[in-house]
């Protein structure tokens, strides 16, 4: 078993956009700039930007986080975003869901302009991901396994790889990508979702398991393959008065036993989280260089 | 075996337009109004069209067919297809693929505006089918497929379905469609193509077969399951001189001895063409009350 080492693949791929970023100002050039916005005060969003904002730093990027008012009204979170949209010193916007119940997130994403959705969220950029367009921007998540599967040299092609969970954020598009025709595509892909029936018979025959559900130790060892690669993407807080932080984060795979089955495993934390960043920070690059081309 | 008829229920669907553009009509409106454009002179394409054309006059609809040489230029193309955009008095374009080497496909179903693309396959309707926005015009041959299914009532939910084909515009977008949590959906599905390596395994676990190859006979009664439902998508000339046209078309799978395995089983000619057209006939009379609600 080899670990997937989701901090050692994001450290690298921050260094290499910091490399970039430092060539940009010696050639007297600004550094790309990603606004977060942030609305109400929910834990574990809080230490996602927290976290998204230390890695802009990490790699020379400016960053603004906008920290609004959980009774923020819709209208003014689309007032702030169209500004955003209009401002030339920044690249990427990115609204950290969820967002409080009075705002509709899909009118937020609606606004935020396609050149800037580094989350890869807006219609433009997933209808331009389905048509395998180069200039999406793809979903922060999805990307970042990607780019996982890309270090480690992961055979995809002709595989068969079956992804828990269908949201539009992770299941659903890591489920496209990897039946491309792309690099760490090709493979023959099977979506299995909370109406699935015989799931266990399913995720058996993966060469290749993604879960995606955010259900912990839902995924133990009678339900992977022996030599499969296994990718956890279920990051949840589970209550542990023993944890310093009264929580531990839990994937949704029961580690210690699927690890003595699986070729590959990501842990959790320190897989798939930290590589959503570094594809984040990725896309903050893309949409400055892309508004530069023009 | 039952047939599943796609003539039987394209003529249903068209009857319910005709009524809906009578209303219109009735009430002062002017009729909903397709223009196609067929650049060239490829034969199927000529069928398609005129099929197209001859579908609109039978449910009321006002069409315009703009006849374009073989050796148009990508700039005239999209000059016209610009004009249509601007025609308040066209409700849908539809530019007829494939088209001239010379000619990018890609540009110009960028150039069709959103709300006129009634193919479904401009980015945004793409992304807004990919988020299961009720709003998307969604590619007329999985549309068609899905008002088969509905009309005759096959459960879908937690079915496996196994999709031969990656397709933009039927295999990648049915796929979707019958995994999302709709109505006819909510199934699992496998997509296949040609990189799947054990597609015999595959499609033999499949409760619904879509296959969407264009490869005549290559589904054969040993690639099916006893019971399954089977849609085949395939439509191909196949040269053949006893044929009166000098040529049969050709379905994907090998009829005779699948229909004897299969639940319900689509015959071709007379299965998903005939939808694919009923689709796009509710696509342009979507695109006519989504333009007059603004």
């Amino acid at each position: 078993m080899q670990l997937l080492d989701g901090k050692l693949v994001s450290q690298k791929t921050k260094d290499e956009l910091k490399k970039q970023t430092e060539a940009l100002i010696l050639d007297g050039k600004r550094p790309p700039h990603l606004a977060a916005v942030l609305v109400g005060n929910n834990g574990a969003s809080e230490t996602y930007v927290a976290n998204k904002v230390k890695s802009c730093k990490e790699v020379g990027f400016e960053s603004t986080l906008l920290r609004l008012d959980e009774q923020t009204t819709e209208t003014d979170l689309i007032a702030l975003v169209k500004k955003l949209n209009e401002d030339k010193n920044i690249d990427g916007i990115l609204v950290q869901l969820p967002l409080p119940k009075q705002i509709d997130e899909f009118n937020i994403i609606n606004t935020i302009s396609p050149e800037k959705d580094v989350d890869g969220f807006h219609p433009v950029n997933t209808g331009k991901m389905l048509l395998a367009d180069d200039r999406a921007f793809l979903p922060a998540t999805p990307f970042g396994i990607m780019l996982l599967l890309e270090h480690y040299n992961i055979t995809t092609r002709g595989k068969r790889v079956v992804v828990v969970g269908r949201s539009n954020i992770v299941g659903r598009p890591i489920s496209i990508l990897m039946s491309q025709q792309r690099n760490f595509g090709d493979a023959t892909v099977t979506l299995c979702h909370s109406k699935t029936t015989n799931l266990q018979e399913i995720t058996c025959q993966a060469d290749i398991l993604i879960s995606a559900i955010g259900n912990p130790d839902i995924i133990g060892a009678d339900m992977v393959k022996d030599g499969a690669v296994v990718i956890d993407v279920g990051i949840v807080r589970v209550k542990d008065d023993s944890a310093k932080l009264g929580y531990k984060i839990k994937g949704d795979v029961k580690f210690d036993e699927v690890a003595l089955k699986s070729s590959y495993i990501t842990p959790v934390p320190g897989g798939v989280g930290p590589m959503t960043i570094a594809a984040l920070m990725m896309n903050t690059m893309k949409a400055y260089k892309q508004t530069f081309a023009k």
